[in-house]
């Protein structure tokens, strides 16, 4: 079993904000990042596939393939964007990257699983010291 | 002459857009910068000095000065804000990296020429493939 | 469950000296980082705690509360600090990244688990090649 | 148990090329990859080891010792080479970085188990875009 | 006048070596950057303009023209490529990475000032740790 | 002319102090960096040769020498050292990062001028926030 990895970035704006609370208690736990005008972040987004040696190419997974993969149906999808406004797969959730790192494995996970490798981790970077990672589980 | 530099950072929120244009013509030039609900960034503000060494110090500047200052003056009025709304130096200018760089010399300059040295460049970094630099002319 | 990480920053001094042998066997084993005079690095300490997302707040748990914790009960007590003669929990042991990642995790451990979360790994890098890493056993 | 890296870099050339395939084939699969004659990286290879600390050295084992081994053995055999024509354990294999891992690891294994721990994890790095990692199994 | 900046990479295979010496002669002065079956690295071009500030668009120039220019006249020639035999401007001069910088200075210089910027500087960075840069003369 | 660049890395304590000032001045004007058992820092130092480029080896000056001038000249007797104790070139100097930078030059630039090349610039990095430069005068 080999991990092979592919790093995509995408620019993006959002604010932490929970609408069912005032917003007292949104700054008191946002702080700076419950900005009603919104902020933004340089995000990095690491993908790790995981599968056997293809002997004929020596690939686990064409990385052409999976940077393909993670720029269209993710990277597309969020790059120049709202992540409170403008990405339908977040509406109606807090825009943490918690809560992105997740909706990016359903999106990701049977797409890889469709060309014979396993998505098996991915980490989203919002800035040099902050950062979430994920297993599926 | 010796050169002192300090980094800081911030992360903002903005769009590239001329009010004077049609949302097409918007499109045409600023491509997804445009999106009329904002993107964002991860900017890194490098801010370098000169001046002779004081022998007392070893110091041309005390670089937590310097922070300081960067600080309170700059990155604290732009850090988790929107740069075309939130930003009163930044009211009725476009918001690219080329203009937002000018008014922070504008800014720095003096307050560092009050510190005894004298305010040499500013780089402000957009992305890790992007960025601008200002020499006051 | 998901991970989350907080990336901090400190700078000391330290030697590797085994005070139970000679100087010579201390060089043998040590070689430059046995230097009397003490040597120093810029540390970065990585630490990732896991945890189940809150709904209410998209967060395993507040990075500002990891910061602040790390800050207040690690580094605070280790930066611009001698490791080997300033800092109480390193008294008697040899002033290595290993020792040092074993007790910083003795003192993250409980406070992270009084906020809901598990410390997961912690990662503590000495230069830009040579890292230690430690998951609590 | 405790994790301990170290990276070592080298600068190679090499070629994606199945040589029991048509040159049109070879273009389709592996792109420019392909390109006859030869592109070239900046490999950096991460190796980590793991094992109890030993208490009279504060050490899993000697950093000076796992990079000598690394240098000695792998990349002084890799660096500033051709991985498909001067490379003697890549002899008959397609030169991707999932194969190379593989023969690094067959040949750090056994010699770090000789100095008293235990071969973890190698990561190696072909673009700050692309990377592979082996746990041996 | 403000300066802006793009990044681009390109990795490519090349060799040290002049061939009006013996073997022993370039093997003496490149060392191992002259073995005959190539080596290569994931090289990195910075290309900095300069100009006034369009006050309709807040730009110098356009960074998506100036990464346009540059990935079409030069980094798509260069890119998996072998610097000593596929590249045209290069041909019969030694691959070193000050010749190169000179031919790329060559090709941008006519390009940017068409845009109505001034091509101020290139840097070529060829590992973590060697680089050179060329203002034009 | 081009410019040429090479990167080498030190490890180092020191401590801010002026022998004048008593123990409450000092930590007033250096803060922790005034920490009476040191502390300490990975630099970074990055040096810069200008020249012109040798048609023979298409080389301003062999980085190999540049490389081995730097580290046998300066970096060999500041690496693992205390900078106020152990370093003769710094004797009766507070040792602060501008300095170390003019002792650097003094040291570097006839040794570069016996090479044919100039030397240029000088960068000390401390940490990824903070660094000095110097051209000399």
């Amino acid at each position: 079993m080999i991990y092979i990895t592919r790093r995509e970035r995408f620019n993006a704006a959002h604010k932490l904000y929970n609408e069912t609370w005032s917003v007292e208690k949104n700054d008191e736990v946002f702080g700076k990042c419950a900005n009603a005008n919104w902020h933004g972040h340089n995000f990095e987004l690491i993908v790790t596939v995981k599968g056997e040696v293809n002997p004929e190419t020596g690939f686990v997974m064409n990385l052409k393939d999976l940077s393909q993969i993670i720029q269209t149906e993710v990277t597309d999808k969020v790059d120049h964007k709202n992540l409170n406004l403008d990405v339908d797969f977040m509406k109606g959730k807090l825009a943490s990257t918690e809560n992105l790192i997740i909706e990016f494995w359903k999106i990701l996970a049977p797409l890889i699983a469709g060309h014979g490798a396993q998505l098996h981790y991915i980490k989203l970077v919002e800035t040099e010291n902050n950062y979430v990672e994920y297993y599926g589980n």
